[in-house]
């Protein structure tokens, strides 16, 4: 299982950038993925394929490693899975107030024109 | 004067979709520009351009183009020139909190990390 257990890297918090943040949170998908983590807590790889069962698992993975290289999340080995889980505290202490502005906006009407990998 | 006086489309409020803001402030010289504007007020084209003198014209005419599709701010014919303002109450109305979480993170670490274009 070497690929389920390889340690991958993540930025520390001092080295997290807004801008990234802002892009990796920009494409629908991975908005999606943010909104169920923070919702649900921390998922498998699995679990997050299974939100959009019709993407490609390239795509779901080129997702999760924009993610992590920004620093939202951590993919950490959990025995024969991955597990993802959303670095709030990183990122709340670096920009206090972003991951609520945009999680808070989840409920209305954004969700439906966003939600789905649908482009705008 | 034709190029300045020309109305260009703007989406209304309802039609602002969060993604769509979230990548156009993920550019360092994007969030430069919504910076300058938020704490100085609208700026000419012209003053838009001393932010960055190095910045071809074209450059920063794309960056407006897409801070103006995305809804984050106007850019209006004014007299010869044209002016650029945020939309400061359409942001704040649509998705509350997600500006100032933005514009708040300017004061420290981020504005040496991520201005000046600078793509980390």
């Amino acid at each position: 299982m070497m690929a389920a257990t390889r340690m991958l890297p993540h930025p520390d918090a001092h080295d997290v950038h807004l801008t990234d943040v802002l892009f990796a949170l920009s494409d629908p998908a991975r908005l999606d993925l943010v909104r169920l983590i923070a919702q649900d807590g921390p998922q498998t790889v699995a679990q997050c394929q299974g939100l959009e069962p019709g993407t490609p698992k390239s795509t779901l993975s080129h997702h999760l490693k924009t993610l992590r290289e920004a620093g939202v999340v951590r993919n950490v080995p959990s025995g024969r899975q991955r597990t993802i889980s959303l670095r709030r505290d990183d990122l709340d202490g670096r920009f206090p107030g972003l991951l609520d502005a945009v999680l808070g906006t989840a409920g209305d009407a954004d969700l439906a024109d966003s939600g789905r990998g649908q482009q705008s």
